[in-house]
């Protein structure tokens, strides 16, 4: 972002570190049909980021990492679509009948593994999901999913927020545009979690996992 | 943001308008000495963002529209700091007791205005604002402070997210840096809330007033 | 409460009257067969709770006064248990494909009546409700449902904390064991919320709706 | 309570053991002056509960247990005052200047230990609680306070739903009242939290902490 004054960041100390915890979990925000097909909600490089996530939910599971798949679901009859279904029409189609609602096929959920039913951008917003993972002593999250500029970044603000350490996998998440993905990196990096590789992160998850257990 | 790719917004029917409702409100965020200040969290366009606040407030006096001011505080013990506060390490300097956390002399609430403080970005994030507001039947927040990619686009994220409508006056809201300033404007406008100048949205919170009352 | 001590609470200002506001809803909470079976989480004056409610929904729709329904259900593979659960152990066995979890027939929701889902005893604890209600501006709960000492004095409590009016309809929730019905209807009148029959709340109620119509 | 129907519970299976977890917090709900004078908000067996937290909170920081302490403050000018101020119109005197808002002098907060500032009930609406304590991996609280059938119950319930562990130390709780004692302890006993002496809480707190350092 050259040119745009963002070195103010560092001057001011922003984009410190706030690395793992003890307890990591696998986050993949709103990987559904609806939001892979780019004439629904999808495009840009979300394609790319399902993909790179395929390794890293197979990954998760062979080291028995808790995995949290979540989707927007509004009710069919609209009785629940609010103020975000003004600004977003289509919304509100994200019923439970809809397929457009099923995750991608290659990212299904295994029996045990948290689906959290959602209806704004935040997979923590009055969903529940901050209390069962605090119960379940979770502290870091890894972050994929889509899109950074919407659902990736309201989760990781909230995440943080709500006491746990995120870590966007930079790879694994997508913006149905380039500019809005990159700008949203940019933030979260400076203001609200840590930006890894999958990879890196992955390995680094994994070899807490292996000390503590 | 040419070339980023941002024409599929407006194709995936993004960009909606929300409109005002019937009870509107100004909520001003984070306007505090240490955010006007650029070698502290200040800098790029922050100032003049005040500075366009200024008539706005005395407008919004004038009509007895309600008004609510935020301000980051943490405990002088650093007892309350987070996770915020290993991203951005400067945070849990703002305590009550340091004159950065003191709002801007231009901006000082008036006795019955309802200040707000809170340890997060969000104006919302369990700092009790919104059932306040609800119990006031205040439906619509017309948006100024800083900073446009921190706590001003959490704080219209979440405004939408617990009922109300949101409406950023653009003139009004700044950041350290205009990429992230140009960034977030475009996000919410597209997701989140209205996009409006302060002489646009207050004539029309005046005319919502008057026929209310 | 003879015996008790709890004059002291009119001596200390407590019961104070909330009143109606503008814009009141019926919420019905947990009124589904599990709780409804004496041999599941039944019992006690909940049948006779559920018997007076048929008439009040019905008036209720009559007037087109907005009507939400919850309900508890966990997810069939106990994914989203959490510490609930510990203490009341059956409580898991609330899944979606369990006839428990169905409304009881009298008391069925009709499509555009909101269905709120919750794995907790408030039907506000992250569940959505606050600000989908907010987003209509309504402003007054008429509560019904069970158990009067569980799930209705948690959404009544939190219906007050997000700034709604809390009316408690007396003949119209119920608890298994009638100690804690009446001790917790004193607590609830005396700190939360407006204790009226049904018959006397809702022609209040219906008086406003005619009157802002 | 006998008389009460109250062994339904039993045979319905509440009242579960909840069970300490890895790491332990004591929690001190609103033992302010207003809450220890008979005249303003005490009475009852608060001064017995008082006087019973005393070596309770000694022996928490010998032990480096860690300590959260609340209040209920409101703003000098009435600009917060919520429907709660309706049904207890006396509350909104607790502002930061009034002595009736100090805590009592037997139980002061150190350097150190967090203090919240809360305007409803429970600990945890809205006061950023609960992600402070899940950042610190905090996952049992031991709760003293009052009144039981208030702030206590409230922040017990809330404590449960955020995920975490309550245990309410039966002999440092009281209300103003015996009655709203008594059933709050039972409710709170079968559906919330796990019911212990302060003496066999601590030891058993204590185990715990030596075995983790």
């Amino acid at each position: 972002m050259d040119g745009t004054g963002t070195d103010i960041y560092a001057r001011q100390n922003f984009g410190g570190v706030i690395g793992m915890g003890q307890s990591p979990a696998l986050l993949i925000v709103d990987f559904t049909k609806g939001f892979a097909d780019p004439d629904v909600f999808g495009g840009g490089n979300i394609a790319a980021a399902v993909a790179a996530t395929v390794p890293v939910l197979a990954r998760a599971r062979r080291a028995r990492m808790p995995v949290i798949h979540t989707k927007i679901i509004y009710a069919e009859d609209g009785s629940d679509a609010g103020i975000h279904c003004l600004k977003s029409r289509r919304l509100k189609l994200l019923t439970r009948s809809n397929p457009l609602s099923d995750f991608v096929p290659e990212l299904m959920p295994l029996a045990g593994e948290l689906v959290i039913e959602k209806r704004l951008p935040s997979a923590f917003f009055e969903s529940g999901l901050a209390g069962i993972l605090h119960a379940r002593r979770i502290d870091t999250l890894l972050i994929a999913g889509c899109t950074t500029s919407g659902c990736v970044r309201a989760s990781t603000l909230d995440a943080m927020c709500h006491g746990f350490r995120p870590i966007v996998l930079t790879d694994c998440v997508g913006d149905r545009a380039l500019g809005p993905h990159e700008a949203n990196l940019f933030d979260l990096g400076q203001k609200y979690a840590d930006l890894m590789s999958s990879h890196d992160a992955m390995a680094q998850a994994e070899q807490i996992m292996q000390v503590v257990a």
